[in-house]
């Protein structure tokens, strides 16, 4: 009845003219599998000219800090201003391009994979985090390309350092899926806190027999392993201590790999996943009460901000900053749930929504030399653009297998280009396999959206709403906080030509379904 | 009754120690009339040296936006973010001190007054806007001082540019109140634009006596004059054409004036008072559609940024950008009423309100060579602290006259000092004569709170209510947004000090009475 409803809105709106689509889709689909991408010749020209004068192939390093909020960095007005300054993060900010404008989804596990895969994660199958012991019916990397098994395939080292969480069994785990190596663990951090602290969790910790069974189901400890091997251990996680050492160990081997893959002289693609300041958040030693806040999420922030210093002094020492590129974003909004262990946002709703607070992340790519110092800009970038942006920088793009729909587009030329725009058209936000939302240049759509009343309960308590007759619809330039729609009054000479974006992109799932990996599913849909 | 409840609270924290009270005030009261500020003679030491080695008296200029929001601009969140780039200011800001606890009052004409006299509004009884024909029963200026006074007596030429709405009869205009000169419009901008657009307001327009009676009221030009001297017409404002221009007046005028200041070898105070980005925004030729947004706040904002660049330009080719501090902010929060043609707050509440976001304003502190560049801080700063700042940098703080009472207090030492920190130990928040609210470190305490239930109107249709048993109260570092009290599980240990200030405050009334101009008050109180 529900796709019913929204059918019935794209067949009447589906009455636009060819002549008003391109002007909402100027994009080329050059592949039937590919997301088509709005051509820009000339920024074009003026990356490959770039990136032909690099002697050797780029190094890719991607940190991705868990449930960061876009508020919470400096250069995005947090910072000094809540009590935990980021200067290491702003600097790259300074000196590279600041997006304003990038998009995750909603939560952990599905950004991860789309960031990985290049796919909006209804197609892997990957759309939701698996809790403490449950295991998907099916295996989704079966059938899934990672940027890091193409990489591998063409030259480079790929590793991931620190949390995965998107399969805890064999055959799921980063060196099954294309990674030459990993170090981290398995699952989130707060499975592992729910272990640890007795007066959070006292109803699990103080009752062994609960306590005895929960350990089964979760491998609590740090782990190593190379492609076709077993993993090891490297640490227990099985009190704060142990749990608070664990970024510092993940850092640790991240500039062992850089120092590795520079002896081996190969390129290297390393995403540096931080355990941190998802909750609960344990600072390693020195951090407690750093911050001006001395809240533990804000010393965490300032631990996440000293690592990623640390890690591009690594890159300085060794002399190939200028031959790496460099991406820093979080993987969701903040989680207001979890308040005041939690981050900071703007905007309206949090992680586990399509409202702005939950999707919007902080996105900052440098590249001395070759990414223009103090650039800002406010064009659409989806973390899954990193799928073919990477590839693309690694002279790689046309690696991509044909077996699977990517919805990511290659970025390269907006990010390379002094003056780049965004290849990207639409972004489209996604709750599971439930179509929720697009943003077309500084338009929001919303078809369904998440109850926000509770303030800070979102995550656990949100339900999904239909929308009445039209979609609501923001400026976000004029109403960043998605406060008041105003789409029949302000943005009527763009529904219709925005909604046959929604029922092109919608089109693409006849040919190239969405996957079920047999996970329960809390919604109907 | 209201004021009885407060007493009682007041009296019942009241047993709260000495040592205690020292942690939570740790000022030093100089004179009776001088409010009492936090000693740091190291970087009164680091201030003073610097000083020591200018040449020449040091020029003063203020830039005052009208009813800018907090994120507005770029190194506040906004900017490219919300379509409307500020390049200029933030150059400012990454060369200069970008603050981040700056505090106006929540409207236009009690933050005008505080800025100029260093007062609580409540004081000088200038403690809201006068509308269209109301004028004072009593001239508050009679019993006034103004920085530009005390600097016209000692050795410096005083303007001010644009925007004044302190009020609109002989005695009470700048050239009355201590300028030497100035030009400008003596109300705001919205009652010019009242006469000039049919769409927004038929019912006046298009009913030719009410038209012809408001005109009688409303003096519609721009005028200018010099101490003793009646002002004369520049420019009438009858036309969406003249008052699109009226913003090119001012920075004209104060080119012009710093030019002749220049000219005559003697140190300037200028306010630089602009007529935007208050509602409704008619940019001058060429601005139009200026803005990536293209709505006219936006368009209006460029316009502003590209003004400040412009007198910033004239510093710089005459050579003084080295002898001038600088200081830019906005008279309040965004006007929620007037959407899509007002600007945005990160924070909770609009103009109007004592919530952040009706009174946390950027604050940006400029001065090449004495201001270290790249700093950022927090610490507080109200902008009834300019009058003593301005006075402090000019070498008259010591002229000022022992006969009011003086909210401000002295912040070179905190702006000049490269590790500077405030010397303000708390902000206290006013609607007129109620009291309000009031910051400490990064806690807010709200003794009555605005109704903000009704998203977009809150000016015209606010009402303020009381709190109960306890003051509500926000962990701006870690709730930013002001969502959620939890002053009795965070912050019992605090809520006792913090109320003894308020106490102390108050306290200040007993010798230094209220004023009352006998404008008619919409509240009770």
């Amino acid at each position: 009845m529900k796709r019913l409803t929204l059918l019935l809105l794209l067949t009447a709106y589906a009455m636009i003219s060819n002549a008003q689509l391109s002007y909402f889709n100027p994009t080329v689909r050059v592949k039937d599998y590919l997301e088509p991408a709005i051509p820009h010749p000339e920024q074009d020209r003026e990356m490959k000219d770039k990136m032909s004068k690099l002697k050797k192939k780029p190094n890719i390093l991607i940190f991705l800090i868990d449930d960061m909020g876009y508020g919470d960095i400096g250069v995005y007005g947090g910072g000094y201003a809540i009590g935990a300054p980021t200067p290491n993060i702003d600097k790259l900010a300074h000196e590279g391009l600041q997006l304003t404008s990038t998009y995750a989804q909603p939560t952990c596990t599905p950004t991860r994979a789309a960031l990985m895969t290049g796919r909006i994660p209804a197609r892997s199958g990957l759309t939701r985090p698996t809790l403490t012991g449950e295991n998907p019916k099916v295996n989704p990397w079966a059938s899934e390309n990672t940027t890091a098994k193409i990489l591998s395939q063409n030259g480079y080292i790929t590793s991931i350092s620190g949390k995965w969480h998107l399969g805890e069994n064999k055959g799921s785990l980063p060196n099954d899926v294309g990674y030459d190596e990993w170090l981290g663990f398995s699952a989130v951090q707060s499975e592992y806190a729910q272990f640890v602290n007795e007066w959070i969790y006292p109803d699990l910790i103080n009752k062994p027999d609960r306590l005895a069974a929960m350990r089964k189901l979760v491998d609590q400890s740090v782990v190593t392993g190379k492609r076709g091997e077993d993993n090891k251990m490297v640490q227990p996680i099985t009190t704060i201590e142990e749990l608070s050492k664990v970024d510092q160990i993940f850092a640790d081997y991240s500039e062992d790999f850089i120092k590795r893959a520079v002896k081996q002289d190969k390129p290297f693609y390393l995403i540096h996943s931080f355990s941190k300041v998802h909750n609960d958040n344990y600072v390693s030693k020195g951090y407690k009460g750093k911050s001006p806040a001395a809240f533990p999420y804000k010393d965490a922030v300032i631990e996440v901000d000293d690592i990623v210093g640390r890690i591009m002094g690594v890159l300085r020492d060794l002399n190939i900053d200028d031959n790496t590129f460099v991406f820093i974003t979080s993987d969701n909004g903040p989680n207001e749930d979890v308040w005041p262990d939690g981050g900071y946002t703007p905007f309206r709703g949090g992680k586990g929504t399509t409202w702005e607070g939950g999707v919007r992340v902080p996105g900052i790519a440098y590249w001395k030399g070759m990414i223009k110092p103090g650039r800002i800009s406010d064009g659409l970038f989806d973390l899954c653009d990193l799928f073919n942006t990477s590839l693309s920088l690694a002279g790689a793009v046309d690696k991509i297998p044909s077996t699977n729909y990517i919805d990511g587009v290659d970025q390269a030329s907006f990010l390379l280009s002094d003056t780049g725009h965004t290849n990207r058209n639409a972004v489209f936000m996604y709750s599971e396999k439930q179509f929720m939302a697009v943003r077309w240049q500084e338009y929001k759509l919303h078809m369904k959206v998440f109850n926000t009343s509770a303030p800070r309960k979102n995550l656990d308590q949100s339900t999904i709403e239909n929308i009445g007759m039209s979609p609501w619809v923001y400026n976000l330039y004029v109403d960043p906080k998605e406060q008041l729609s105003t789409g029949h009054r302000y943005f009527e000479w763009g529904i219709p030509g925005v909604m046959s974006l929604i029922s092109a992109h919608l089109a693409t799932y006849k040919k190239y379904p969405m996957k079920d990996i047999g996970l329960s599913k809390p919604g109907a849909d």
